[in-house]
């Protein structure tokens, strides 16, 4: 992704290796600083996918990816970091997946820097194809909303919800984004603003609870979106929040996508119902920017994540196509680990 | 309403007269600063109105009959005074309803303080009303989701939303209250999470987003909110995101309340599509506590209300009883201005 980075334009990944070191945006401090976290060992690689020096399922997954074989370079139990690895995050399918390919390739007898390297640049080459198979959805004039923060950062570059929104802006088309702000960690207003402001790309930022307005008007025509786990049928997990979103596109008849590469199908699952729902700490609702907007006594509950039933989306627009919710049994042949 | 004010626990109102003052709790410091504001004169209760020192459509009537009285009290041009404060915010009806039964007051003879001092009593009157009939609709261990703040604050005392909820919890039910933060202002988190715990009624705090997930895993029993403005029919504004609270409520046939008195109706309204839904300034989106959050050049759209179909509403709670959309006829003879 185009980024400023010590005052020169440069094109830079949200995770990537150098050495055995693990480097990172640090996407706490975006967009008002642009810094580099770097991850020395598997606690700190575990610390970052925690603390949310990086999110994002594919970006998880590739941090997992590097993760395994940052262990394996330092000479370390490949199954002991993994367990580290796995503890981080429950919802992400993408990290479960990295890691599985990451041991499989690793006791086939393949480099393990290579095998990480592999997966990652095997992300970036889906999410290329995610843009070029979503293009064709946006029209010319059309506006686009889209919730959280599925572009480059979260998925190492590029994007899933926003591939082909980059795509059909690159192919001349005049569009328009409308960006959930995304609470409670505002990824929409911090980082999906940022990326499209990066890429010069037409977007205003709403409140959450405005997105329904700009449905019920018209004044959006299509929603889309990325996923964290995407079950057999087509249910899926993503940013909390999304699940509003699919009802409120479904109520206004306005089509609702679902992108996503094949690291994040889960197709151990029959339905969305056991897909784990994180939980995390109340201050990130309590707390905005350090500031308690709350009374001291008052508790938040804070989900991360919901599910959304396959009933609600249009099509899921993947690497290898664009499929309704009961033709998705022809992707797991695909399925890498 | 109960508050702890210069280390006393005392009973206070959102708006009241003093001599020829109004005085208001500054809703724009809570619930971090309990803190008076005082307006001398028709500007400046224009501009508390503005500026939401005091916002809620009930108690932005209150404060328009205040100062309706005070421009006469001054020897002011009440026609003027009246322009003056009509144009200040354009969703709510009870202003307009307190100016037009301000002006009929004054020209009937009766004494403008007196008029206003009646009207604002009116109020809270309804409002103890709206708690009694809304009362039985909350059944013992139930969960109520409501958003913004329709509370005390709201509506100079006990709330219209909240009536019932005090009603209930004051009658000893078990209940437990979600609390939307209601971005972009907050006033769910700073406001309504505020007043529960000033009364001991359990409540946590939960983003915007989080409501359709604990809405469709059956956690919230019932949904009642306030209104600024009803048409005839049913269809009412309400603050931004009520509409999508509603949608995802029919969604998971979880029954939908809208509670509001008499002076919130507008009766010259066949429907909701021709209620002025205002729009607001972009920083209420862009910085949280004068923090900005997105991209510098990036932009905001931000409109305060919604507008949400009669279709998605179980039953209006007000001071003549509970009724059915295709009921609220019977309203009409109740019109005070």
């Amino acid at each position: 992704m185009k980024v400023i980075f010590n005052g020169k334009l440069t094109d830079m990944r949200s995770v990537w290796m150098d050495g055995s070191k693990i480097k990172f945006i640090d996407q706490r401090v975006l967009p008002h600083a642009l810094e580099i976290f770097c991850a020395d060992a598997v606690e700190e690689v575990a610390f970052a996918i925690k603390d949310m020096v990086v999110r994002g399922a594919p970006a998880i997954g590739a941090t997992a990816a590097f993760g395994i074989a940052q262990v394996k370079m330092l000479q370390g139990d490949i199954n002991e970091g993994a367990k580290v690895l796995r503890a981080t995050r429950p919802t992400a399918q993408d990290l479960f997946t990295a890691i599985d390919y990451m041991i499989k390739k690793i006791e086939e007898g393949m480099d393990s820097k290579k095998a990480a390297q592999d997966y990652v640049d095997g992300i970036l080459d889906k999410c290329k194809k995610i843009g070029e198979h979503g293009e064709p959805l946006i029209a010319n004039d059309q506006k686009i909303l889209t919730h959280c923060n599925a572009g480059a950062l979260a998925t190492v570059d590029y994007g899933t919800a926003l591939a082909p929104i980059r795509s059909a802006f690159h192919n001349g088309k005049n569009i328009f984004v409308f960006v959930d702000e995304t609470r409670p960690r505002l990824q929409g207003a911090r980082l999906t603003a940022w990326e499209l402001l990066n890429e010069g790309i037409p977007h205003t930022v709403i409140a959450d609870n405005a997105a329904g307005l700009f449905l019920q008007r018209g004044d959006i025509h299509l929603v889309i979106v990325g996923a964290d786990r995407i079950a057999k049928n087509g249910d899926f997990a993503n940013k909390i929040g999304t699940y509003e979103k699919a009802v409120l596109a479904k109520e206004n008849d306005i089509p609702f996508y679902v992108a996503a590469p094949i690291t994040t199908f889960d197709f151990s699952l029959e339905d969305g119902s056991s897909i784990p729902i994180e939980e995390r700490g109340e201050d990130e609702v309590l707390l905005i920017g350090n500031k308690r907007m709350a009374p001291a006594e008052t508790k938040a509950k804070n989900p991360a994540f919901d599910m959304t039933p396959k009933r609600y989306v249009t099509a899921y627009i993947t690497e290898n196509g664009v499929f309704k919710a009961n033709e998705l049994q022809k992707l797991k042949k695909h399925v890498i680990a």
